[in-house]
């Protein structure tokens, strides 16, 4: 299992990392995620330089894919070259956006008439790509979920989680990153918001 | 103002870098935040690579530090040399300690009798250091604060933003981070927790 997060130059530190950790909170052998970048290193919007640790081609072949966000995201939009390099299928890998990733899965026409999740500072952007944001944190249909705002992050990797491992592996996570003496209430709002989204058998629905 | 984020080799990403999205919302020419490593590069406990942007000399010198946390912290507390280089002094800095890094703070002998948060996993050995150690996700006596869980770090950057600009920076940076939806449910409650510990005259309390 190869999730790969799209992480470019200009890149929000929470909306990569968040997922990162969460989804890492799984220990298995063949569990791998990776900040999947267009170059050796990126430079996030405050400064940060991360190592990229799998390549957009890798991330193409990758088992589940979350789009991360940035302040460049508009110009990667527009940037052919790298578009190119950007070719999923929803019917072999989940795919998750985050934020202004949800503007990169529009202009690569993956969303079609499917409504959508992203920040408030990207959300003219994606209506403009003509599709309906919502006004929530988390939503998903089939194989596709976009999550908005920093911290909903945790709402796409849970997501992940509970179509991948199932649903009592997304708790483990979240119940383990959650502020201490607001467990429950993190893990209950959490599995709400993604609950309605998931299919009852997991691993079938991953290829339906 | 420099706010340096102390951040070793097997960090735990969320707990360095969500304080560094959060802290960085505020956007002054002065205004410094960074990752600060004992070494030109530091990986994470999910081999997550990134620069350091200042040393532990210049941490020694900022106006306020987060002792982030990681899988080597005991370690680290084990480590004469390490803990040598840190040199803190909250009669004129702003300490904060997340989840493990609370052990450095009550071996570098900064806690004394005062309660602290730490995560489940590091709370035998910070009572095991003689710290009394709290239910809840944050708590803060003078200049020293301490957070148990990932995702209470944003309580930790709330604390500073609030002690250093004001409570009202603290509230925009939550808002800007938190899920779309949820984000006065998020902001209330973090100011919730921060709240019982910010003396009425932010400016004035820092050099109390």
């Amino acid at each position: 299992m190869h999730i790969a997060i799209l992480t470019f130059n200009g890149f929000n530190e929470l909306d990569s990392l968040i997922a990162l950790g969460i989804l890492c909170r799984v220990r298995k052998p063949d569990w791998r995620v990776t900040l999947a970048c267009p170059t050796p290193t990126v430079t996030s919007m405050n400064g940060v330089t991360v190592h990229a640790q799998a390549s957009l081609a890798e991330s193409c072949a990758a088992d589940a894919i979350i789009i991360g966000s940035g302040i460049e995201t508009r110009a990667i939009a527009n940037n052919a070259e790298m578009m190119r390099q950007l070719r999923f299928d929803p019917s072999r890998q989940l795919i998750g956006a985050q934020c202004s990733g949800t503007l990169l899965l529009a202009k690569l026409g993956l969303l079609g008439a499917t409504p959508a999740c992203t920040d408030l500072i990207t959300k003219p952007w994606v209506q403009d790509a003509g599709v309906e944001v919502l006004n929530q944190p988390f939503y998903a249909d089939g194989n596709i979920a976009t999550a908005g705002g920093c911290l909903a992050s945790q709402y796409l990797a849970a997501w992940i989680l509970a179509r991948t491992e199932g649903e009592e592996a997304a708790r483990a996570a979240l119940y383990y990153v959650a502020p201490v003496g607001e467990k429950e209430a993190y893990v209950t709002r959490a599995m709400q918001n993604i609950a309605p989204y998931l299919p009852q058998n997991h691993l079938d629905a991953r290829t339906s």
